[in-house]
């Protein structure tokens, strides 16, 4: 039986890449979409994720509107120098032919799994605000839920918007906080993994070769971003963020995992930073009462570009 | 000529180390002691500095009481359980012959500084309250000091007072930031080098079986730090913190250095962080308008420890 998979997106470049991995992995079965504020305007963000799905040819599968900004303070939106400013890399692609769902993403998320208690993983892979508003809305969900998997924050590694913070983490502070200090239990993909997770531009020229629309998309988006990171990380290929979170949904051993408690600066100049703290020790009583969360410290990178280049691809593993 | 150094310093059992590996290199020399609050109240770690000065034949060099407390909040002792009650592992040493000058430590440094323009280092391995108090009063110091080495910060690794925090920073996070603000050459040695270099068991050994006085206390002093960091670290040995920026002084070529500018958190849960961002970095603005300190990265902690075994217990090298 396949894991059953609300995929809570902003897309995003590289949530495409995660979406197309997760569609053609058996392990997974993705019940719904619902979109969030983040690589994009949630109206934007709400279209590609439509579009991705028709290019897929999965039409079928619901999407439902989220969150337009963070649940205090402001949006910002600056990553169209990330993700172009169509955010699929500048390719501009027709409007969709269907519609969201005339529910609220945090709605969905809570109708969802309400109805099937325990048997659906929240995928997050942007800012955190739909989880932590149906969180809100009906708090029970944390104990219903089969587990929470998301791409987002840094343990042990510098960030990546700032200094401190990582970029979905840094976009809603609060909410962010409010999901690591839920009773559910949570699996932190991080820059700790991510940015040891580098799909070369070798790499990447194999969506090109490969003979089905989700490579074929993937082929044409990923140029704008493969630029991105070579002048501002200084490598030839991309750190691969949402993909990774993916990669452990069906591939865990690749990852090392450590346990911990994290609370997330709301404040200062550091606003964002994840601060993970073992139970028990010295100084940690801030930390008190929340649950241990899963952080993945390290991961071979190797491993899982080659498993999602075979998946999208289409090759043999 | 030998590095004129004035030592800011609590001991403290590793202050004492680090001060006996100074008075032994021939490359420095210490033309004071100022004393702060720390690893014990002001009151204890001065008696201690004109303890150690004592044991170490060099009642000469003149000590100058600090700051009691940090520039904003209370100090909360707890270092006890570190460095015994008495701030030098439980052995209660008789009072001193000596006194301690006429003038704060703030002044003295300010006073020696403007006396020999260009001439001195500020060695600091406590709390950074003197050297702020100091430029608060005379604000040229900053263009006069020869430069700044301090034991303090984590840039890339956890805490040790708290998940996040390094306890010399924890304790006065406003002079930290002022230290870390100001214009002038400042070396940060923090636990990402000093939590790489450990003094084994046997290596702690060597001090009782060394013929001098420097070396005799400090066989005293350090089984209770060793019983400490055996609780709390897990390691058999002990972290050389204070001594490894004397160790700086006298064998940089053992460290890697980068040059970052950093702020320090100075509030909320994670305060205490020192934080670092590389001039220009994207989300970087917050640290605009410091300058570049050097921080140590990276050290060859089997050298400096072999090199400050060598030094006090009188071997050759």
């Amino acid at each position: 039986m396949p894991e059953r998979i609300i995929f809570d997106t902003d897309p995003g470049v590289d949530d495409a890449m995660a979406l197309y991995f997760a569609l053609r992995s058996p392990e997974l079965e993705i019940v719904g979409l619902t979109t969030v504020f983040g690589n994009g305007p949630v109206d934007l963000t709400t279209l590609n994720a439509l579009r991705l799905l028709e290019i897929a040819g999965r039409p079928d599968i619901p999407v439902a509107r989220g969150a337009a900004g963070p649940l205090s303070g402001v949006f910002h939106h600056g990553a169209g120098v990330v993700h172009g400013v169509d955010g699929q890399g500048d390719v501009f692609l027709p409007d969709p032919q269907t519609r969201p769902l005339p529910v609220s993403a945090a709605d969905f998320i809570v109708e969802r799994v309400l109805a099937e208690p325990g048997a659906l993983t929240l995928l997050a892979v942007g800012p955190l605000t739909n989880l932590a508003l149906a969180l809100e809305r009906e708090p029970r969900i944390a104990g219903l839920v089969r587990r929470v998997v998301l791409m987002g924050g840094n343990a042990f590694v510098p960030g990546n918007i700032t200094p401190a913070a990582e970029a979905n983490i840094y976009n809603d502070v609060e909410a962010a906080d409010r999901v690591f200090a839920a009773d559910w239990p949570v699996t932190m993909i991080g820059l700790d993994v991510t940015q040891r997770t580098v799909m070369s531009a070798t790499d990447l020229g194999r969506y090109a070769a490969a003979d089905n629309a989700l490579a074929a998309h993937l082929a044409r988006i990923t140029p704008f971003y493969l630029n991105f990171t070579r002048g501002n990380d200084g490598i030839d290929g991309i750190f691969v963020h949402d993909s990774t979170a993916v990669a452990y949904l069906v591939c865990p051993e690749a990852f090392t995992i450590q346990r911990h408690r994290v609370r997330v600066e709301t404040q200062g100049f550091a606003s964002g930073k994840t601060w993970p703290a073992r139970s028990g020790v010295y100084g940690g009583d801030a930390w008190d009462g929340r649950p241990e969360v899963e952080i993945a410290v390290a991961v071979d990178g190797a491993r899982t570009v080659a498993l999602e280049l075979a998946r999208v691809c289409g090759d043999r593993e």
